[in-house]
């Protein structure tokens, strides 16, 4: 790709390189397509590099809506503003940028609340077009719309964000660690943080030590959590899980005529004070939430199910239980405000990053990005999208 | 019945009338049974007036386990200390106590813990027996064992109790207040208080206008709501509900081809900020999820269902959402140190019982209150014992 500079692109259509998907399931094709420039409110920026979230293998499989191609995947980003559109004044041109899925104006009731980070002037939600505007900003070169994926479609060399699903930060950052906290890191290591608020000495269980899980972990372990219990079907990730501070183990698939719950209540002498449910199977929340210690056990919803699962938990358990459930969307976190805090940790050398990037290889590889993460034994592949 | 005094009777069984429940749904019959001596940890009581709760009425119904007969129910009440078992020093004859189902020993993890009242030491069941020994202290004059209810059985003239579900109070309060607070009241106004707290210029939305949610109703009023919302099939609770702080009503028969959260959704732009569940409906519970506002909003199961009945939520929804689920045995209450509080605040004017009781009867009328209370016109039933 030959270099752009902002002064020639400004205000026009960009073309440049995407991997988009056709069909569900199938093999991205590297395709030439074309960025609109930002409308009022949006920002476009060139993606720097991205990592593959467990998130687009769940749409790039899916077949019924909200499923719709053709789409350009890819939510978990760092990039640099390259133009802003009418109104933009918190980036300029050249600025370092993460996208996130959900939005942060500002403004709203939520955004102004410290209790919710659902902005709910730009709802998260999963719909093909830009949030503010039901259009998109990527044609093929037939023409043809290609849509958006959760405000944020960074499998392409260029693309349009929103201003209020950007977060400028300290472009001194290596970018394969900061793309880290446009999702999956965020997540998990906010739903410790910020949903459950995990306190000092308490006893954590983590069901699915995927990257999420391992975020999770991690969160915890920066929390001052005295025992984190990870739990999963490969016992490998035991070993990878004390890098994040976990402590023991229950190997899922060796509970023998016990329930991980009966393992983890015995383990704990009652249950654990927070459980996550990181595999995103709604069936497994009941088991979470039975792993929960009764009084004051917290189960934290992190995994993204199929729409339309049902969880389902006893009425008589709920009222008795007194445990609480919960979903955590981005962990809670409010992207402008805390995505610089965990940077801020990340320099100082608290919160670990480095250990996620199990793998890196070029866009024209983005493929084996897929292979990498479906076969279970990468945390997160990151992209890079120059050379 | 003979005026008995403690040290006459002191150590011996006594015998006394009460209202035993022989069959599921079968009217109860006041026989003369034997109250034996209390153990150690336990303490006999003789109850001043009772109060009937739909809890009695739903066990009373109830055909199978842990359904179980002959019974005495009963668990809302007010009483006189007649004597006390070993080691009990907490209490001593002619103290006036409030027994309640759950206990509070004071020394178990959960005791000592600001964020449970779950007592682990004497958890809350509904076994048949006395929480420290696997005994009845109740026969029949054939010496048939008569089974006890959620550790209190207060249709008795004479009880025992274990002193970890006693709570001293101040003999000055009138007793057919008093009792209010063994239960009913208690879980509701906890609910509000405790369980979900309710912040000052909050909405409250409240399903089920009975005892309970008025209660909750009156907690909610007392942490500065500043809209609670009713909702109830029978259009005469609002204005019952209103001198409990209720200001605005829908009735859920009547909302048109709208859903009840729909039509709560609409007049509050987007939800309520805490949403309780007092039916005791399995089904409702996905619906009060429903009329919780996104971000932070609480839904919290106050009523009772069925054993097995299973409550069922959309997976996508619980992540989604931002929203909690909670539940409140007791409304969350610690009884021996929040008991007297609420007590503190009716003896100050602040917190209403007087309003609850709507009807009053002698021991020998009590199918009469069972009779009201399923009529649905009655709220708080009080059985005297004595004349």
């Amino acid at each position: 790709m030959e270099e752009k500079s902002s002064s020639k692109t400004r205000g026009k259509a960009i073309q440049c390189k995407a991997a988009v998907c056709r069909k569900p399931g199938e093999r991205l094709v590297i395709e030439e397509i074309t960025v609109s420039p930002p409308m009022a409110g949006e920002v476009r920026i060139k993606i720097i590099c991205t990592s593959l979230c467990h998130s687009d293998i769940t749409f790039w499989k899916m077949k019924d809506p909200p499923a719709l191609f053709p789409r350009i995947f890819g939510h978990e980003a760092v990039g640099v503003v390259e133009s802003v559109g009418e109104g933009v004044d918190e980036v300029t041109e050249g600025d370092i940028v993460i996208p996130t899925l959900i939005s942060d104006c500002g403004e709203c009731a939520d955004c102004r609340s410290k209790k919710s980070n659902l902005c709910s002037k730009l709802p998260f939600n999963i719909s093909p077009w830009m949030p503010r505007y039901e259009s998109s900003r990527f044609t093929d070169l037939n023409g043809e719309v290609l849509y958006h994926f959760i405000s944020v479609s960074s499998f392409s060399e260029y693309t349009v964000v929103d201003i209020c699903n950007l977060t400028k930060i300290d472009p001194a950052i290596p970018p394969n660690r900061a793309c880290l906290l446009s999702c999956g890191v965020s997540t998990g290591f906010g739903a410790a943080w910020r949903t459950a608020e995990v306190e000092e000495g308490s006893t954590v269980a983590i069901i699915g030590l995927g990257s999420i899980g391992l975020a999770v972990a991690e969160g915890a372990r920066l929390c001052g959590a005295a025992r984190i219990i990870g739990v999963d079907t490969n016992p490998n990730k035991f070993e990878l899980g004390k890098k994040f501070g976990v402590t023991d183990f229950v190997n899922a698939g060796d509970c023998g005529n016990k329930s991980v719950s009966q393992v983890l209540n015995e383990m704990t002498g009652g249950g654990a004070d927070y459980c996550f449910e990181c595999v995103g199977s709604a069936s497994l929340v009941h088991e979470a939430y039975a792993c929960c210690r009764k009084g004051w056990g917290k189960t934290i919803v992190v995994g993204v199910d199929k729409p339309g699962s049902k969880l389902s938990l006893s009425s008589f358990e709920v009222l008795h239980s007194g445990k609480k459930l919960m979903g955590s969307l981005f962990g809670g976190l409010k992207p402008k405000t805390d995505i610089p805090i965990l940077l801020e940790r990340y320099k100082n050398k608290e919160l670990q990053l480095d250990e996620f990037v199990t793998h890196e290889v070029q866009f024209e590889d983005i493929n084996k990005a897929f292979d990498l993460l479906i076969e279970g034994e990468c945390l997160r592949c990151v992209i890079w999208m120059g050379k």
